[in-house]
């Protein structure tokens, strides 16, 4: 099994830098994040990862001021990485890169130069940007529609991957007599020429010390499978149920036919009883102002129709947005299956954001992880602590022994690199 | 007196690569810039400093094959210097990004995010990018004229600064009770609209520990003048007299009409004895191959004319290109001033590229900084070592205890940004 440490400012429950013990400056706070990331390799975790958004989720202050979560205030994921790359030995370091508002060159360039940092541990979460407020940073009025971007994200990926074999392995001979830094036959030169990019290359990073650093995506629509089946090593989902996991996951193999890591978000409430953990979870609950609520479950779109809407009554039919359309689907469909009021709806995601969420004992949150292990629904789980550190240290003190008393989890590393870790063949 | 240390691979002479003591892969051994890094804050220096290039100097594999400077194989700046912000806790970090190829909320962001994880020592060199290799790694077949890439960086520069206005210092109250994270009237939106760029923001970072990084440039030209002038917080230069070196700091500080620190490159061969230093120096020489030595003088331009020329005659009269005009410029008058050949020409500049060589004693190297700094030419250097790590321990050993004892440079950092070791007022 193979297990991923979500950072986020203070947690990830949405109230969480409202807690008392919360750390409510943590978004630039960088022994915060170098100490849990120590923590995350001390139990062994395959990688830490770094969500991102260029810019704030919303444009409006009012509902922005009230919360922490819309990367409104935190490191630049790349920056960030890189200093923890140089405070830590063995774990992976996954950082988002979205397609929609750069160039393939410098995210091929900055990932090859973090794997080269870090010895082999990089990895590179491909993401579309799906907000206006991103998109005005850019020079654009609003974002690019579902198909267009993807159809960018798709010919990026390829750019990004094709850079990264600029250079054989060997190429740099440095041949201090003769006079040779490289090889020139060992140089490639790739002269891409497509819809969204022209690129000449190489390179100027030697090849990265995993060949291909670990490829990430968490698309689940359908463009965002083809994507992923296509170009990804790693895939972050979000399915509520085991059928749902595990439908995805053997359609996503299927279509790529070969190993992908499919890594569900896992929103763990641990304690020694069921009551303290649900007592824990409350806690944090009942610190969620209802703009932020309704904020989560939209993410930002369709808040003039949600703000007429009665919030103790079942959410109302949604008309079809350009935002992620699989993930309001997802939460929305959820709400009808369950039969959630608007405001049960983003009680019920304001902790996992539509992740799977498990409130209990450990051998409450180790039954549910194995369950969806061993059934086919996960290769392992990006785990998404609600409160930081203490449902980190929770987590590791309390489950992660559980899991190795299973035989499901490693107690110590054995290969360098992140490919190693997660038993992926060299690329 | 300022001093920065110019990192470079192996070192700042070309044929650095090949001596029998460099490491020729240290474009990519982090434990090597690492250990740079932590001797120059050991030396109490103001700043590290990384040049850039994004893409290779030149398209001709033959000869970049010869050459370890070419941009060709090493880490990319940024994340660099963010893990070697987690390595040291007192130098300045100055990180290069050209204003040709990028957005300006990408680089802010990420300048204001290496300010946070440093403490407040991040610094941004801004450049324009005068080659074509890198315009062909971003859509385009050749890079924007000269003055097009002026008045671009000039608006680059104006949005960077002012997103890292987004934030009042006290903006973040992040009031647990109340449940406001920030005071919507500390935020403030930037809504640009210029000829190059339109930047909504605000930035997504908190404002930066120094309030404005410190801006860094190293044009000469006209058009560099009147930037460096309007933007800049530290200009390095290259000026090869006492004379050029005291006009130009003095026309630079009367256009500003505040203080800019003016660090001329500077590279030292010491020894404890003239003789030595002379062998030390030769013994680099002997190692160039001239297709490199023709290749440094022009940045790749004008191969073609100077491959029919002869080496061992004066250089010809060249027509003007469209890259960095005044370095061209610069080199050339200096051919014609001592009556140097082509070889001699590039021999001359193999070493400093253009910048103050000093051959000698420490005494020697100490006088010639002395003197500059003294009679109005230089705040500072920027300190070129021609191989390190040993030409950096020489100047750390032999040059510092001697400025020390003349009275010219600190044993000990008094502050902690920056902003703090430049004397620069906060912004």
């Amino acid at each position: 099994m193979h297990l991923g440490l979500f950072l986020f400012p203070a947690g990830h429950h949405v109230a969480a830098w409202r807690h008392p013990d919360a750390n409510a400056a943590a978004g630039v706070d960088f022994a915060w994040y170098r100490d849990l990331a120590r923590k995350a390799e001390a139990a062994c975790f395959d990688l830490i990862f770094l969500a991102d958004g260029a810019g704030a989720r919303s444009e409006d202050p009012e509902v922005l001021s009230r919360s922490a979560h819309a990367y409104v205030a935190q490191f630049e994921p790349i920056t960030l990485l890189s200093a923890l790359a140089a405070s830590t030995d063995r774990i992976g370091l996954v950082c988002t890169i979205s397609s929609s508002f750069n160039e393939p060159f410098h995210a091929a360039r900055k990932i090859a130069s973090l794997d080269h940092i870090s010895g082999g541990r990089a990895g590179w979460n491909l993401v579309t940007s799906a907000s206006d407020s991103e998109a005005r940073n850019f020079g654009l009025d609003a974002h690019l529609a579902h198909a267009e971007r993807y159809e960018r994200a798709g010919e990026f990926a390829d750019v990004v991957h094709a850079l990264w074999n600029s250079w054989d392995a060997d190429a740099f001979v440095r041949d201090k007599q003769a006079g040779r830094f490289f090889d020139p036959a060992g140089r490639h030169v790739l002269n891409h020429q497509g819809r969204f990019f022209k690129v000449k290359g190489p390179l100027n990073v030697p090849r990265p010390p995993q060949g291909r650093p670990v490829t990430v995506q968490a698309g689940a629509s359908e463009a965002g499978r083809d994507l992923a089946a296509r170009t990804a090593d790693v895939v972050f989902t979000a399915q509520q149920t085991l059928e749902e996991a595990r439908a995805f996951r053997t359609d996503l193999l299927t279509r790529a036919g070969r190993p992908i890591r499919v890594l569900p978000g896992l929103f763990p409430v641990v304690a020694p009883t069921r009551a303290e953990a649900e007592d824990k979870f409350a806690t944090l609950q009942d610190l969620i102002h209802p703009d932020t609520g309704l904020d989560l479950i939209t993410g930002g779109w369709l808040r003039d129709v949600l703000a007429k809407c009665d919030l103790d009554a079942p959410p109302p039919e949604l008309p079809p947005t350009n935002g992620s359309q699989s993930r309001q689907e997802l939460l929305f469909d959820m709400a009808r299956r369950e039969g959630l009021t608007l405001r049960k709806l983003y009680l019920r995601v304001a902790g996992a954001r539509g992740h799977q969420q498990v409130i209990g004992t450990p051998q409450d949150i180790a039954d549910a992880m194995q369950e969806r292990f061993e059934s086919g629904g996960a290769d392992g789980f990006n785990i998404m602590p609600p409160l930081m550190p203490q449902g980190l240290d929770d987590f590791t003190a309390l489950v992660v022994p559980e899991l190795r008393r299973r035989g499901l989890f490693r107690d110590r590393y054995e290969g360098r690199t992140l490919r190693d870790h997660l038993a992926l063949e060299g690329a």
